[in-house]
């Protein structure tokens, strides 16, 4: 546990998340994000249902890749609120090999309030702001 | 092309779709008869929108691995109806190195008309029937 | 647990399990088959390490789909030995909501001692037999 | 094809690339992108097989979602040589949907010359540098 990190997701690689070359593969690591975000949303807003299906989009992702990941690894995924705006957000995320602490990756996205219906974006609710701000860094 | 099939799709092995042992997933085979499976659909009911998005469910799934798929791989997949019941369907496939001809696996699926709202099974439309009947063998 | 299978593996269904129609993707059972399997390898053989790493090919699945899976669902997997030849052996498996207990899919595998240098089959060693007849079932 | 990118890989969103949320999921972009990355070395490397298989690492990856991609797009990936340095090198990518042209992602990885043996980093080649420089923007 890493106290700079409100909350921690843990996973198993798969076999299937390997590929040819023996390590899991760059685009796995997108999906071990998605884990702990939808982790961390429910850690999040556990107590504010109104926020679970808020309706934003993923806009950008950055990702430095450390480490090579194995077989069989247990992984853990810190992830913590890292920049919040008027209409967009960011997350900040460690990716580390639970048993060792090895740091395989480092990672950032952005996601924006997007209303599908209008085609348009919106500001954050000051619910959700608070709520952002309290318990997600 | 197979003339006992009345469907072939084509596509590309992607470097995703391998494991570590060099060689396409096992699982990966069966995203590649879906890919077949709704490009037969599109195929058999093009003039006939009202079976586009009828309701069925995939009751079972067996496949024999004949010989392994590589990266890069160009293979194709025949599809045709197999058998034909009261509430259900099946499809039987060969997925073959397009280049060489050289067969990679053979499979069967069973299709059951099933309705998600009532819970329920429900018999082959008479109009999917003659479809399936005059161009899917 | 299941007092009738040696060997129970868990895992979490991931949002990227999951496709279009709000289920667990056809494909991706095949990859919980996997992981349950390669479970059962090491539980087997986890004093045997001459036979951790021997050569075999998967040869067929087949597999009943019964109840839907859901993201973020916990699912068990349990595993045995079904039957065994001179250079082949099948393992049963079924696939289950950890915490309903609802039966998702049941499938059969079945695997072929072969030897990739040589390119053919050769029976199944002594001590491995012993192995899987006494832990395995 | 855009004149300004010496290489552009197509392909085709399978079922399978498409989540929950019926868009194609952000990791599986990665995989685009990964598809056109060996596309683009098999292009630049066809008549120096000596470059086939140097060893690199991709270091890291930025990705800017702009449009969502759906089931069965016909998908292009632009690629080209983006920066080169003594020891590493970035591509830059653009993914678009081939018929309407729209713009669904941009990219850039960065790639690190490394010896898995020695554990270190290593210049690029004179004749690799020779045919980026040449072929690859």
């Amino acid at each position: 546990v890493d106290l700079n990190y409100p909350y921690t997701h843990e996973l198993k690689v798969r076999f299937r998340d390997v590929d040819m070359m023996g390590h899991v593969n760059n685009s796995v690591y997108l999906t071990y994000l998605e884990e702990a975000r939808t982790g961390f949303w429910e850690f999040l807003f556990r107590d504010n249902r109104e926020f679970w299906k808020i309706s934003f989009i993923l806009a950008s992702i950055s990702i430095d890749y450390r480490s090579p990941a194995f077989y069989r690894d247990s992984i853990e995924i810190c992830i913590r609120l890292n920049q919040i705006g008027t209409k967009s957000f960011s997350f900040h995320y460690l990716i580390r090999n639970k048993n060792s602490g090895t740091l395989l990756a480092e990672a950032d996205s952005v996601m924006v309030m997007y209303d599908y219906e209008k085609e348009e974006t919106y500001p954050i609710p000051q619910g959700m702001r608070g709520i952002f701000l309290s318990k997600g860094q």
